[in-house]
C-alpha cells in the first residue's frame, strides 16, 4: 500500500494518474489495484482524454448539479464540489495484466480535482492474483 | 464475510456506516475491505458530513434526475431513486491501515437510503494484504 | 482473470450480464468479483430491471448531462455518452457467496452501453476468500 501525493494546479481539473498508477503494478503478471482518493471534493474514475473532454467534463459538471440554497456550514459555495464526488466516487479498482493496468484503448485513469489547486493524496493498494508462479 | 442489517427511519437520508465497517477490519494492519449494498434503492458512498450535507445532497438527487414519464411497472414514482442509486453505485472499495479504514479527514463511508424507512443489508467483505506476519 | 466480449445491439442500451459474471465464480465458497469495461463509453453498475426500468434510465441520462457546445475534437455527439460513463464509472466489486454472485433480490448486475451497436469487452477477476478449505 502507498500513499502517494498529487499537487493540483486549477480550481477545477481533470488529472491523468494513469502513468502514477503504473508504476505501482510493474511486476504483476496478474493482479487487482484498487485506486482510492482521501478527499471529499476529489473524486477518482475512468475516462476518455481527447483534447478539451476534460473542460467538457467540467462543464457538463457544474450545469448537472442545480443551484440550490445549500445548507453546508463550512462553505455552501463547495457543496456541488462535495456533491458530485459523491457521484463519481472515490474509490476504483482495476485489472492489472503483464505488469501494466488492463484498460481500453482511450481509457485513462482520473482524479477530478474539484476544489483545487491542492495537494491531494491517493491510496493504491495492488493484489497480486498470479497463480502462475508457484507460491513455496 | 458479514452481512449487516441497518434500519433507516426516513423516506431519504444519508446515514454514516463508518463506524459500522470499523468494527469488522479490527486486527487487520494491511488490507481492503468491500463495501456492498444488497439494494436498488439504497446506494453506497464516500462523502463529506458537515451538519446539513446530508439533506443538501438529498435536495440535489431530487433535482437531478428528471420528473419524466417513466415505465417502471412496479411503482414508476421510485425511477428516480433506482436511477440514482445506479449513478452513485452499490459497491465501495476501502484501504484500511492499521485496523481502521483508511480515510480522509472529512472523509464518511454512506448509505444513501433513496427509498425507506426499511431494513438494509450491506455485505462487508474484509481482505487481510498484511505482508509482515509470517503466513507460516 | 477473463476477458468476455459482449456485442450489444442498440445505441442505447442496458443489458444484464448478471448470468455471464456468475459463471465465472462457480465453486468459490466466498470471495469478490471484479467486473471492468475497457471502455469510455459503456459503464458498469447494478440496477432493478423490471420491464421499461432500462428505457427509463436512458431517458434520464439524456437529460441528466445538458446540451453544451462540447469541445471532443473525434466526435462531439459523444461527449455526454462519455461523461454518463465516468460518473456511473466502469468498475465493480460485487461479494460471491455459495457459487454465485451475492446480489439483492432486484439486483442485477448491468453493462450500460452508450454507443452502440459494439463489440464491447469485460474484465472478469475472481478472488477466492474462502477460509474454510485447508490451503496446504
Amino acid at each position: 500500500m502507498k500513499t502517494i501525493k498529487i499537487s493540483t494546479k486549477k480550481d477545477k481539473e481533470v488529472i491523468d494518474i494513469t502513468n502514477i498508477v503504473d508504476l505501482e503494478v510493474k511486476g504483476i503478471d496478474e493482479g487487482l489495484v484498487s485506486v482510492f482518493s482521501l478527499h471529499t471534493t476529489a473524486a477518482i474514475t475512468t475516462a476518455d482524454l481527447d483534447p478539451g473532454t476534460d473542460q467538457d467534463m467540467m462543464d457538463a459538471f457544474k450545469e448537472i448539479v442545480p443551484k440550490l440554497a445549500y445548507r453546508h456550514p463550512h462553505n455552501p459555495e463547495h457543496t456541488p464540489d462535495h456533491i458530485i464526488t459523491a457521484l463519481i466516487g472515490s474509490s476504483l479498482v482495476v485489472p492489472i495484466k503483464d505488469s501494466k493496468l488492463y484498460l481500453g484503448a482511450w481509457q485513462r485513469v482520473v482524479l477530478v480535482e474539484m476544489a483545487g489547486p491542492r495537494e491531494r493524496e491517493i491510496v493504491i493498494t495492488v493484489q497480486n492474483l498470479d497463480n502462475k508462479t508457484p507460491k513455496v
